[in-house]
């Protein structure tokens, strides 16, 4: 079976290509030796920050391997543990690319902007190529390997339990350094943002990585894993081996396009950094979908045109997302507008808008799902749903390199404040770091459109494998799985599932906030305590923030995490398979409505600020002189 | 069968009782000439916005009429407008009862404490019993007439159709007129809450009693017709006439108990009013307890003590959602504590925490929900499930009493203020109001879980209905109803169904929004305009204010009220009867959560203010002297 090592060539070639831009990066001037410095700082935090957190997860993982180990065989078992290993190895190689060339781009920005994007565009490719690449060879070796798409499951367990982990340890870990750092510097002290006279800067910065980069990297291939082994699970029970062929050739269509499109990234000096990005997003789209048009049509037949407007259906997902997205959070369209306009007003009727324009930018987005899924379903049945989120997820590798390369603009402006250099310099950074927070929405939008497809497949996934499984025989009606909504049991468990996210969201708001409270206490002492500090003549204590956000993000990941794992476990267990589907059911649903509503709302809030910064409704007030160091407290 | 008349004897004794309580409140002093001017103020813009919101509801209400008319016939045509008639002469009554008691009550103040709590709790009373006995009498009414439980389903469709505009109505006038008031007269021009200068004032007192007497009173009277009748559809089909009988002698049993323990309601002078309302609450419940478990063993024999337990745990969850309502939004507890706490470093951490506690505090109430659920369905079987519904409903009555009590103590309050009696007198309303928060607090949470309950129970009768429907015997399998939740179309339902209510509550929101911001600008405009109004010598335009919140809250209550009643029928004409079942299941799961979150965050929010104004960390800061005029925009 020869087509079935595209997949895996694909995979290496993503790698391949990953090592080049790496090489390709790190061979740019990395810039005078202070901005030197400041990289390693940031650097050495980072590194620091994925360490403890992988360490903390050993023993949570090899407690699962063994449990597989020993429950259900030794193939299970080895498959979780690749999942895992290749999640904590992109995280790596993602977040050393990025962190490497933070300075790198603020010396690039001193030639042009072209250059500047190139470097940075170039930094967070190789997560980009690392995420699909590792995902797409993992998952085909596997397959090779063990022949079944069923044993190959736990990859995406493997995947999953990392990822709730790196992106709620990454979320909180940026957000107590954010809120520290703008919190006591800009507000109590009245510095500038990225100030080195911050003692919580350098945590900031690392934060944009571990938050940016290896969260949402984490996140996206865990995604990525079980969408493409979810649609194998369903084509081998519809269509044999070509079923399970197909996916895996999406995904390599999916790498080849992204590699193809990375070309369209460049600019002129006065031209827009978005657009060449968005060429790059779009190249994707267009060249995947050429693509599967060919291979549906050659592997399906008649069937096959069907398959391809699954496939497209995804693809549209991608595009409408960004789109709605950038409607509701941008500051160029009406609903953030009406929130910088209700700011008039104070605080309260800010809060009010922001609040109602987060629930109300989730109607689109759900009705974008629902017509896709219906539509996926219409042309190829259950196998449409899981290729119309495999057409999404194959282009993850262009979507995760355009978000990688916010965090590495956002930094480069924060080494060109630090290291001083001259105000032209910062202009380039800060229009390539005002880009990234676009293509950061645009990511976010795509790791929630994409999570609830693949919930979607591995929902559907859930019932084909339950309807095989000789010990679940009890549950079926006529050889097929009735999860049925009028029993109790089922409502019951709605409601439960319904009611995680909204746990999960409670908590992990209120670890942040004690992270945060813990590192404005540290960045108040340190005003408070180290002569000089606000002269510029004594230096602040940088480790130290670094330090208290990494221990915080740690310490506090773990509760919510173990709840989310635990939950569907205890619901299972108690209430049976029944309650069980019915909880996942009422969780896929409000995960995604929360997330939407939470992403845009913030999203919306953020540019608001900037609205307003920019000068509308009287532009930023600014403090003309910080208050005396006595009155932070 | 004559113990089929038990129940509208019981809804006329109800009735008969309520008006023994409006006339003993009518005898009771109504106060000065100026208390009494500024009571009818409040009674005659009360009246006001009924009247236009019942005229704008009637095209609607007698198009629904003429649709079932002709599609279904003349008696789920007649059974639909007696429900909707039935609310709207309980609304009528009730905002008679609590707007002629305010200045009464102020009155008794004078007196005593226990006076005047007795004189609020009956003008209270008067809704709670109106709710109860129109709610039994209809129903029973129409089934002696029509002698069929399938008719009569279109009874609650009608207070339904009612409850929901006076609910969106009453909410968008309160909180116009309250945010109007407090945002102008107490944070811009620095004077007292209930101050006669502010423009807004009476407007704020009207929206007390249109939000919590009309809007509560609506939405328990369909909540309590509903679930009367899901009992009485699933008890025909699985135990004949008595099972159809016996909800209806829980309804009465109910009301007995609730008439019994109006007479617990009394206190001394140093007493506490909390606690008498309390025994009322109690001893509905017991009371209904015991009569409960004689009718269930009576009529059931055997199999009646599950039945019995089924109402228990609907008795429990009135209990338990109270204590837990009342844990995170009480400032004696952590959570509102812990708002207070955060708002040392400003709105940002306040809204933070607040958020937080709100989504928090989902949990408990939703797995008390599944337990009830659970336990009810495992000792009675899906009867049991509606009979949990029903022993929580069967003590709205009470339940209505005590809220309707607040906006007439809160009412009274401010016509002491206004009316400028002494310090004395306003220590005793303050003290009926600060109990009224709470009963306030404690009703919604019991509006929440009955609705919880209530939906769970039309749910199931949903699934025997279509059963028993020959045009839909398609969608069964061996004679019932299933909805697999593993088909696409269904989750798909799910997903659309638990976006509405984020959407409902956005366009709220923003109805809200816009009012306010029109009552904001006519406060400001006539402080700036009227002469003399800030000395007391020039008389504001009350009925303005009154007329901007009626008009805002009739026109902004369509568009959501249209959403609401339009999407299920969109749904389930484009995607079918599964998908809608889908439908209804997820939009009831984020409903009750986003009741919960929203109305606990608001009530923790809330309390911690009063936290702080009371003393804690520095108190409230008072503006010394009011701003000048001048800078009033």
């Amino acid at each position: 079976m020869d087509l079935l090592f595209i997949a895996p060539g694909a995979g290496l070639l993503a790698l391949l290509f990953a090592a080049y831009l790496a090489g390709s990066v790190l061979k740019e001037s990395p810039g005078n030796k202070k901005m030197q410095e400041i990289s390693q700082a940031i650097f050495e935090g980072a590194m620091a920050f994925l360490n403890r957190q992988y360490k903390t997860l050993i023993p949570f993982t090899v407690a699962i391997f063994l449990i597989l180990y020993f429950v259900d065989g030794y193939k299970l078992a080895v498959s979780f543990l690749v999942g895992a290993v290749c999640s904590a190895i992109a995280g790596y190689v993602g977040m050393s690319s990025t962190t490497k060339s933070n300075a790198r781009t603020t010396e690039a920005a001193r030639h042009s902007l072209n250059k500047a994007l190139s470097v940075s565009f170039r930094a967070g490719a190789v997560m980009g190529m690392s995420v699909a690449g590792l995902g797409l060879l993992g998952v085909s070796m596997l397959y090779i390997i063990f022949g079944d798409p069923v044993v190959i499951n736990s990859f995406a367990f493997g995947a999953s339990a990392i990822a709730f982990f790196a992106r709620i340890g990454g979320g909180i870990y940026t957000k107590a350094a954010d809120v520290g750092a703008d919190l006591v510097g800009k507000v109590e002290a009245g510095i500038p943002e990225d100030d080195p006279r911050n003692p919580a800067v350098i945590a900031d910065n690392v934060g944009d990585n571990v938050g940016d980069t290896a969260g949402m990297g984490a996140d996206l291939f865990e995604s990525y894993a079980a969408t493409t082994i979810a649609a194998m699970l369903i084509g081998n029970s519809i269509y044999g081996v070509n079923g399970v062929l197909f996916p895996l050739l999406i995904g390599a269509a999916g790498i080849a396009a992204a590699i193809i499109s990375t070309f369209f990234v460049r600019t002129g000096e006065d031209g827009d950094p978005q657009a060449a990005l968005n060429r790059g997003l779009w190249g994707t789209n267009i060249i995947t979908a050429v693509i599967a048009y060919g291979l549906a049509t050659q592997i399906f037949g008649a069937k096959g045109f069907g398959i391809f407007i699954a496939i497209v259906a995804g693809l549209a997902v991608n595009v409408l997302v960004g789109i709605i997205t950038e409607y509701y959070t941008s500051n160029a369209h009406k609903p953030t507008q009406h929130i910088a306009d209700a700011s008039q007003t104070g605080p309260a009727t800010n809060i009010i808008t922001g609040v109602a324009t987060g629930l109300r930018s989730t109607g689109i987005p759900m009705v974008v799902f629902a017509i896709a899924t219906w539509l996926a379903y219409s042309q190829a049945g259950i196998y449409g749903i899981a290729m119309a989120a495999m057409g999404m997820l194959c282009t993850a590798g262009m979507v995760v390199a355009v978000d990688s390369f916010g965090p590495v603009a956002d930094n480069a402006g924060g080494i060109a404040e630090m290291a001083e250099l001259g105000p032209e310099i910062r202009k380039t950074t800060d229009k390539l770091d005002s880009v990234g927070n676009t293509t950061a929405a645009i990511a976010k939008g795509f790791a929630i459109g994409s999570a609830a497809l693949t919930a979607l497949a591995l929902f559907t996934a859930f019932g084909e494998e339950v309807a095989k499984n000789p010990k679940l025989t009890g549950l079926l009606v006529d050889g097929k799985l009735v999860v049925n909504l009028t029993e109790p049991g089922v409502i019951i468990g709605i409601f439960l599932g319904a009611t995680l996210p909204f746990i999960v969201c409670a908590l992990t708001m209120e670890a942040v906030g004690k992270a945060a409270f813990e590192m404005i206490g540290e960045v108040r002492r340190q005003f408070r305590e180290i002569p000089g500090i606000m002269e510029g003549t004594g230096r602040p204590d940088y480790a130290r923030c670094v330090d208290i956000s990494t221990k915080a993000a740690i310490r506090e990941m773990i509760a919510p995490g173990l709840f989310a794992v635990g939950a569907p476990l205890l619901v299972g267990f108690a209430l049976g398979a029944k309650a069980l589907a019915g909880f996942l059911a009422g969780t896929t649903a409000t995960g995604v409505l929360l997330a939407i509503f939470m992403s845009n709302a913030g999203g919306a809030w953020d540019n608001a600020k900037k609205y307003i910064e920019a000068g509308k409704y009287g532009g930023k007030v600014r403090r003309r002189t910080p208050p005396p160091l006595s009155a932070i407290r």
